[in-house]
């Protein structure tokens, strides 16, 4: 299954498709919501999305299928690109590239890139933000005609959603039906990781700011200090 | 109590057993998930699950006492295998023991095991998992048939749950019983520390991974690459 | 302000109080709740238990004053056992001492004290538990005859202290009054602090107990294992 | 853009309104809380707060301009004195500087300065006090005349406010108005990450206390105490 010269076709590969994925990628959203916001109010609308979303979801297939040919690493490919893979199966988290394309655009202009907490925050947050508004409209769906539901409109759905991932529950709209609990339920769950490691990454990315503020204003102390900012071999704060 | 040549018997019991043993661990928990959902509805289910759950535990203790034995380690024996004394007492959490199986098959095969990361959440995971549906039932049995009770089917339950476990809590369901909120306080706690295990390790293994990538990506650095930002120690996960 | 032959006399003065103050705590603590829950209902109990009270605490001051006056630091003592001085000003944290005296305990009779996460998990889940019985009894004595107040009996008191702690807040007890949410913002802060405190620890021995884990398994792999997993400069715990 | 002598005149001009942008800070919130809390009942002390509130906007926005010309920085100064930024954007979080000012006097007695995690928990708790306070008049001033609002006096917001920015969200009171919960939406997020950075400190403040305490009692295992369950590298306090 090796491909010939795979890695730079793969690479060229990759450039060309770098815009209109970015493009594709919030459209998928896009259509998305309006497929369950117009819902029944607007059979054209609601064709029209369901065709691009269709549509968007086989090209995103389809570039998946050829990186996977020309890397030559077989199943391999899975678990090593490992979120492209689960991007491809919920192609929700799709927007999550962004950073990707952020990150790759700073490099190549020579600019320092984001710090390591600085990057774990950001996949972790983006996703959260995600996952949040995926769950908003999923759960709305379901809910929307249930007997006896708190969540009506998109407003509802969404309050909801930060009070559920944020893990703060206020408890005066919440999911009556048993497929509106389960979204909800994985919501929670991967909220709870996901906001875990943006707050951990805040805490630690916090102290190393003050620890390197400390540096900062004791420039006496003597040249550049070597030690590196990270967590083992914290500089000494003795005078 | 030094029985001769235990270590070699302990290991053969140990494989003898490790296969009905398995077996069991799921088949206590649908026994008891059995006694409680068909609770008076059925009196031959009821007694027929009773009967196989006695039976169950009663083969977790004799395992548990011939190791003991085995091991030469008298009442030691209970503090070094803390996981298997938690398990005995409260069998609802054998199913753990899945978890133990899997690494050791993996080992067997010559495969890498998980990370040290990976493994922490996976425990902590599947006992959080697993004391939520215990605390489903044992909650619903308390609740039921309780004036006022907003529990009243096993889906409010588990929903109960699972928001209770990730601290989000809504209220639209509550327990109301004396015995059914010292349950809920005891799913809480334990919920708690172990969903602040797993998001801790899940937040410490993005981190690993981000750290990894960035080693991965910048081969030109030369090797070693000794600025990396990873925590110390981290194992390279290159052949 | 200096004490002749200081420390001597203050460590016989600490031996001379150590049974005393370990009986006076949890008797502080019962007062308390007696004073509480009998409220009105028994006049003679009430005047009891607030004599008690009273005059455990004056015993708690002046124990404090003497080992002051022992330890010739002056007002620095202050900051030194700043344990003692928060447990002097709120003395239904005082039980917290139990801790301390099975520390001691263990060392006097030579057996290995508890680990290092194991005293902080000790110490904060400890604190976590008597400020959730100290506020469970303060808010049922502000809410208990408030008109609107959910809050009625002591079971739901201990049932609202402790989802509260937890950062559950199913919102069926509620506060009401000014004071009873006052004291429920406390306990609130509080609690997320200490818990904070319980569950990283909680994380951090079980990331140690596997990693160790890992080293016991792995005999053959050479002496001392240098690649280990454990996070640097943990201590082994082999003899 | 470069300013001759630059360093020394900042720090005259920064020496010159140190104390007046003291007072100031907190009379900016004072009159923030006025302005919402009169609201309509009194026209007079309206218009009074409100132009107290642009004249001191104005006296902190002519600082920054001041003090980023004579740094000759230029935009880099943005970045640089980024908390300097966020506060002026959001001058309710102004009173923030009080933290940096105790340091500062500190520092000018030769007092020792808080420790790391000391200056991480003050930063973050008094940001995330203030940011409740804020939050708290924000959501009244959108809730106060909604119909079908539960939060109606200013007692109700701090109340919600606080359950909010711990997670615990009883939902008693909650926001019902769109504007409500977008503040509330940030208030939970801003406050998961500020507590998260607490309780991380905390946390670690903590281990940090016990592990020293460890050292202190056991002066007889020679210096150095090699065998120290501190975290690696942590930089003794003593001098």
């Amino acid at each position: 299954m090796h491909v010939r010269n795979g890695p730079a076709r793969q690479r060229a590969w990759e450039r060309r498709l770098e815009l209109p994925l970015l493009i594709a990628s919030p459209l998928f959203l896009a259509c998305y919501a309006v497929l369950v916001l117009v819902h029944r109010a607007d059979p054209v609308w609601h064709d029209v999305a369901l065709a691009w979303l269709l549509l968007i979801w086989t090209l995103f297939t389809v570039d998946y299928g050829v990186r996977l040919l020309l890397s030559g690493q077989g199943p391999r490919f899975v678990r090593t690109h490992w979120l492209d893979t689960i991007v491809l199966v919920l192609p929700l988290l799709r927007p999550l590239r962004i950073v990707n394309t952020y990150v790759a655009l700073q490099r190549r202009r020579g600019r320092p890139r984001l710090s390591l907490y600085g990057r774990v925050m950001a996949y972790a947050g983006v996703t959260a933000a995600l996952l949040t508004f995926a769950a908003a409209l999923a759960v709305l769906q379901q809910e929307r005609d249930a007997p006896g539901a708190t969540i009506r409109t998109f407003g509802d759905s969404v309050w909801w959603a930060c009070s559920a991932i944020t893990t703060v529950g206020y408890g005066d709209v919440t999911p009556v039906t048993p497929w509106g609990r389960t979204f909800a339920v994985a919501l929670m769950i991967c909220g709870l990781a996901l906001l875990g490691a943006v707050t951990g990454s805040f805490s630690s990315w916090l102290i190393q700011v003050f620890g390197r503020e400390d540096q900062e204003r004791a420039p006496d102390t003597g040249k550049g200090s070597p030690g590196s900012e990270n967590s083992p071999g914290t500089p000494s704060r003795r005078p």
